[in-house]
């Protein structure tokens, strides 16, 4: 099979569709690899490691539209790359269908098989290539509400922590999924006062094995979080 | 030097005052120690041990009294006590005089000598047996504590560390010195939500440095007292 | 329907069969529930907090059992609440029947349909109202346990987690299931020195992947409890 | 005493030069505080807490500096304000002369007492007054370097914990201080691997005591630094 | 049924095929257990610890593989324990058949049954027999290199945890199964800088939730490792 | 000054008296730095290294013991190099003097002025050179403790830390110095139940207030060591 990576054309998108491990576990399967010169620059990878996986440079994304019996990507096509797409040519990456008309019409129309990366599961049911975005997504949003409490960002002038005498920030945490625990860990690391609520109690007993002591559990219900 | 151990009888006192361990230094430095019979009976020890350590069992408090030149106690001196005090003789013990009118004039006419555990001090000018004193203190006092939230006491119905699910208890600790130090640790291992309020800025941060992370500082005035 | 909240009425019972929070999400799903006045008071809600929920405030027991075709308790109806059972009428309680024969007689005869708190499975088999009632018991046992080895209430003198120089208690749990577990995390927390004892190996390796550096595990047999 | 607090005038300033318990404290003490109005607003702290706590609202700064015997303010006089120092008059707060000769000149030609802040030290020769705002910096750093890695910022892209299956950032800090230390502390709560640096062998090892395991320390010398 | 215990004769074995605790087990349950004496001496378990737990002692294995219907060991038979095998009778211990023709073929020959403790599952398909052999392989692979890295086994002179002010080691542990969790974990606890690569994400965010904070985790694959 | 650094000669002496960053921060000061050629070598570290931090290469000791005023070392002089030391030149390596005859006297002799790193103290009147060696002997102490135990050294088959479901070694730590809290760390850290005796309660306090949860603090006299 020809497996085609081209460079994400998509704004604030430095990643690649795939790391030079995976072109070297194709080309030892016996697929050839197509990648884009310069598809690893936002993620500080050189061509050359692609190279010397197995991959073959090619200078432009139509060159690997036109060939390419796969397409992995990072974000859903842009308006340029639906329009290369071919009956029949898998596509493999995310796409939220649900969120963007356009784009749902354009892959439908461009026959080709579109599969989402947001929709796969593993043999227990969990969204196993959702779960990594969650673990970022989770940990980063302390890390931007620390800073939108900065006094220059018109923030409240609060430091989450505190320090030795002043009291740290409370930070109530809704929902004890994957985005939710990393939340909680890294605001507790930061030494907020941590409350994780979830209606699901086995996942709070869990949360409660395992997390610092500055994390407490809540069952959710309308009137704990009004409270 | 002959010394004397006579065992204790105030009300819901059931220490000795010296362990056989006691015992068997002062005889190997070559003193005589006398030990009223039953001393160690209130904390599990027996007689015996006593004499293998070197200490001459003795019937009466009185024969203690009347010999030796130095008795060792753990309460203060109780009236029967007081009458059988020599002059010249010392008297190692709590003594908290300032508490005890009685006691003083007591002591003070029969002449003897007394050393109080209270105002002992080590090189550094800690109270060195008053120490381990507050310690025990501190950690009983959250014992008790929770012990008078059972609703059988009449208390609120609160358990410390909640459940998964369930908020924990709020317990503000004044002052962080030996007790309220010992006091935090022991609500912490409870499970509850612990601050531990004190003037002295370097104190909160050494808790800060060693404390489970379920336990905050908080610089103490008269505002944060009242929050 | 008609669900109804009584008041207990079993000594030494102080909880409410249902938190405003509940009273509010059956009337906003259309249900009319009918709460007796002072129905929270032992556990510190006030009747206002149910009225704003959507429950509608109700005298007499005898009313409540009269008119419901749910009744949701807390403990097992008592001698008076029998009686006032209906044929058809659905009752929603702690049972346990196997311990109480009158009990079981009585709700028999009355043709009411009994659904026991303590039999509720959920998918996975675990008895889910039940365990909430066990972290309690098992966090508590500790907190009993503590208070009974004080000296005026004769116990040994000792403090579970002795102070620095002096050992610390030595605990044994046995059984690692949700009391035990509950147990040895508050005796851990207290200082003590605490080993857990089960048949099931599984669950002590998860222990010992959770509980603080103060717990131990033992594969549970004759010997091993009787060392 | 008459003791003046201005609000701050400085670009960025939002604290207050006097909490309202200092304002207490002093009145209770029998000094008059003057306390200009809006003092504490970007703080979040209302003129009537002042005014409870004894303190007598003025409109103007002028009022104060003309007025009060002991002026407690929170950054350096600029220069409207050096124009209202007055000979006699004390001027407490942050001064850092050395790098300011306008500032220097300005306060000797008054003739007013400066006391700096930053050059207060306590009985053990700390510098206390600097102390916690070399906490807050120290914890500070860490959120914005955490800032400056996100791409956004045109950094690398780093998270500094990773994610599970990610290695997570290494931080290396140098000195061991308060400053580093804090950072320290918060960097591994955010669960990178810290490598602390100093040159003080005690402080390293009391940092090996108390810091979570993800902080490791490194004498310091030009070779360790270089690699 | 008759159940025999040789004792093992494999060089290096020091292990009893039951405990005193299991051969009570068996004689309440109205078997009759064969204990060849001195078959723990090597454990420190006397012949007495067998007889009261009503076990017989015999004094030859001939005599047990003679009479039991059932042999239960720790190690493989070996070529004189081969010769005894009967026709019908059951022999549980670790076999390895893979790694031994001889012994495949002698225990073929003998019409013996054989069940091997490296085979038996539990519910969950799980190795049951065996995980405690890689629990104590993980955990002694640390102390063994440990060992090694020492100068006078001609290792490199490195002390697993380094001291204050010098780096500890870094130990990368491939897989983090059994072996390489418990491996993890004592590397750990040594004070090393630990990484644990796996292909299994949800193992190493179970690993990220429990392991101290110097385990950091890494997706396996031929890059991460080269590296 | 010409300092000279001679390659070690004491049998399973490893270790270099100097490192390269010590040459370079003495030839920068302006001192002349003779490097015996081979002396890193058996830490790992090149001649190459001395070389660039400013030392001069020599091929025999000789040579450096025949310029050197001041002589660094790690061992004290064996007897080839006592035959070399010189009136009035200064050597600076542990001696340990008390434990050697022949030593002190063929130093006294050669006219040398000796500086024992054994008896450095710093300010606060703690052996500074002693401690890292107590810090590498505390942890070493533990790691050949756990070999011993081991069946092949006809150790007693014990693992520190057990497994789950087994119990882990108990470790008593007589001293809670430098040594002894060096090694109850690496006991801990293997998972063994630890209990420190020391005489010096302030010292147990801090050692409680720092260790993990496995370590206990005990009053050390003669009964509690004999239990």
């Amino acid at each position: 099979m020809i497996v085609g990576i081209p460079k994400e054309i998509k704004e604030h998108e430095y990643r690649a569709g795939m790391l030079p491990v995976g072109v070297e576990e194709l080309s030892r399967a016996g697929h050839r690899v197509l990648v884009q010169k310069g598809v690893g620059l936002g993620s500080g990878i050189r061509d050359v490691d692609y190279e010397r996986s197995g991959g073959t440079l090619v200078g432009q994304a139509e060159e690997i539209f036109a060939t390419a019996d796969l397409v992995v990507k990072v974000k859903e096509p842009q308006a340029s790359e639906i329009a290369l797409l071919r009956d029949g040519q898998l596509v493999f990456t995310y796409f939220h269908f649900a969120a963007n008309e356009t784009l749902t019409r354009g892959v439908l129309a461009s026959g080709a098989t579109a599969i989402a990366y947001e929709t796969l599961q593993d043999r227990r049911g969990s969204l196993c290539l959702l779960t990594p975005m969650s673990e970022v997504a989770g940990r980063m949003s302390i890390q931007q509400g620390a800073k939108f409490l900065e006094r220059p960002q018109e923030g409240r002038g609060i430091l989450l922590g505190g320090v030795p005498g002043v009291e740290p920030a409370h930070i109530t945490v809704l929902g004890g999924g994957v985005v939710g625990t990393q939340a909680a860990r890294i605001a507790a690391g930061f030494g907020a006062s941590v409350c994780v609520l979830d209606t699901n109690l086995e996942r709070l007993r869990y949360l409660d094995d395992i997390m610092p002591h500055n994390v407490t559990t809540l069952f959710s219900d309308r009137h704990t979080i009004l409270d």
